[in-house]
């Protein structure tokens, strides 16, 4: 352990300078760590880089005594291949986001089971009695079961919802969740389920995981979400899928190019949503405490929470 | 126990016989109960009398033999003051009713508390990153803590609402809700509420329950959802609340009149959606199985299940 506090330099956008410059130090004062945070240390000197791309620093190799790479988001994808191997790079894992995801997903899961849109746009003075099917009779397949996926797959097995969750690999979740792995497994979570949650992470082997095979797989007129990464789905073959009726709804918050240009075929279409890219908001006060623990445990030469497989990509 | 099979009168309006003409039997059998189920019994032969409120019944008193009467509805306020005294009364208690209100409820705060309804309405091609606050910051009441509004109140709890819930009489309720009672009580529960949720009985003490005053409580623009009783809210009030802005949007279930007739202002007003009594809705397999299990009770001289205190109305 040093006894010289630790710089830490904060590479992101500036509008996120804003955002974290009064939590960051406030979570490094309650978690009992000495540091001078800064935007703009000279990269020598620097012993952690707090990170989100279209920042400053693009390239690592000035910051020779550094000792990790923090993220400020949980989808790494875009550094994953720019961050050296020898550097130590931890996602953001934020109690924050993880509730923000489960209420959008638990949401707009809701408003597509309860049939909310109807309601909300045809107040016209016409009494249609049909009330929605109970939500035990509306499957839903999650892929991804990460922290994301594993923790709205649980809320939706809470509200009735009988939840399917797919991962690459096998994974030992709660018997609430039906858990299926691999490409056979994923054919099988498609099959049946009339609302699929995206969740997976970012990496070349689930680009494009919806694509026109997998967007035919799920009965017709099934409701997609997108709250992952807008590159998960192959926007062709959505629009291509919507417009026959095969998806009979996508809610989708992440895009291939954000924000999505006013021009997108996305907004206009009348059984595409856009939300924003609000679903996994990082929140200041909740992920400044996960950084400050990050740099707490390293400087204590422990080991780094939520460090990223550098092999996986996530 | 009597050896012949007993005779269970329903008494409903037509279009519910044919809903659980089928159910009705199975659930029965299930419950090894050995009835004579039929729309029409003569009066001095009927043993039980499953009933709701529209139907050929109106006077109980041809029914001599009568051992008690099993409403369809959780609501009993109509039948409460016809069913002569000295037969017991009781209400429905349905696994199905609950689970629809748990969805509809929670649907429809998540839809509030995310602004789903500028996302379903304005999908205009502006890019406008807002994400809502959490759950956490989000503070809902429920006025009414019996069956439906507990299940709601914990359900919410879950989703990570901080819940106060408000019963006329004291009730230990699980930690996860502040519960307050009585007249001071419901001031406080409105007091701070973004959300505030209509879940009590209606006798003559809840008519009304939302006048002009209590309107006036929440913070400006709060949320009202009655997936209640229609005579729990001041209709001319909560207008002149909505035109106000005091009451920012009111989504509401149940009506004075039902169907809404098609002039009703609740159906123009730009912040106020109407759903067609579809909260609370009656499953017939489920309710039938509470429905044979009170039979098979009442048979075996056990007391039944759900008895309305006469007193309360409720």
């Amino acid at each position: 352990m040093s006894t010289d506090p630790a710089n830490v330099l904060f590479a992101a956008p500036a509008h996120l300078w804003a955002a974290y410059r009064g939590a960051l130090p406030r979570a490094f004062a309650d978690a009992g760590v000495d540091v001078r945070l800064s935007p703009d240390h000279a990269p020598e000197a620097v012993d952690w880089i707090v990170y989100a791309p279209g920042g400053p620093v693009s390239d690592f190799s000035p910051y020779t005594r550094a000792k990790g790479v923090l993220s400020l988001w949980a989808g790494v994808e875009r550094i994953v291949g720019t961050v050296p191997a020898h550097l130590p790079l931890a996602r953001m894992v934020d109690d924050g986001l993880r509730q923000g995801m489960v209420e959008w997903v638990v949401g707009h899961v809701l408003r597509h089971h309860l049939g909310l849109d109807q309601h909300i746009r045809h107040q016209d003075g016409t009494w249609r009695h049909a009330p929605p099917p109970l939500a035990s009779e509306r499957p839903v397949t999650l892929l991804g079961l990460g922290e994301l996926g594993l923790a709205c797959a649980l809320a939706l097995s809470a509200m009735g919802f009988p939840v399917t969750g797919w991962s690459r690999r096998p994974k030992d979740v709660p018997r609430l969740v039906r858990c299926l792995a691999g490409p056979d497994g994923l054919t099988e979570a498609l099959r049946g389920a009339g609302i699929v949650v995206l969740l997976t992470p970012l990496t070349p082997d689930t680009e494009n995981l919806m694509d026109a095979v997998r967007l035919a797989l799920p009965p017709r007129g099934f409701v997609l979400l997108n709250p992952g990464r807008g590159a998960l789905v192959d926007d062709a073959a959505l629009l291509e899928a919507l417009n026959a009726g095969q998806v009979g709804h996508a809610t989708l918050d992440v895009f291939r190019q954000e924000p999505l240009p006013p021009g997108h075929p996305f907004w206009a279409h009348p059984r595409v949503t856009v939300t924003p890219h609000i679903a996994a908001e990082t929140r200041p006060a909740t992920a400044a405490r996960v950084i400050a623990e990050n740099v707490r445990r390293g400087e204590a030469g422990l080991p780094l929470l939520h460090l990223v497989d550098r092999a996986a990509g996530y």
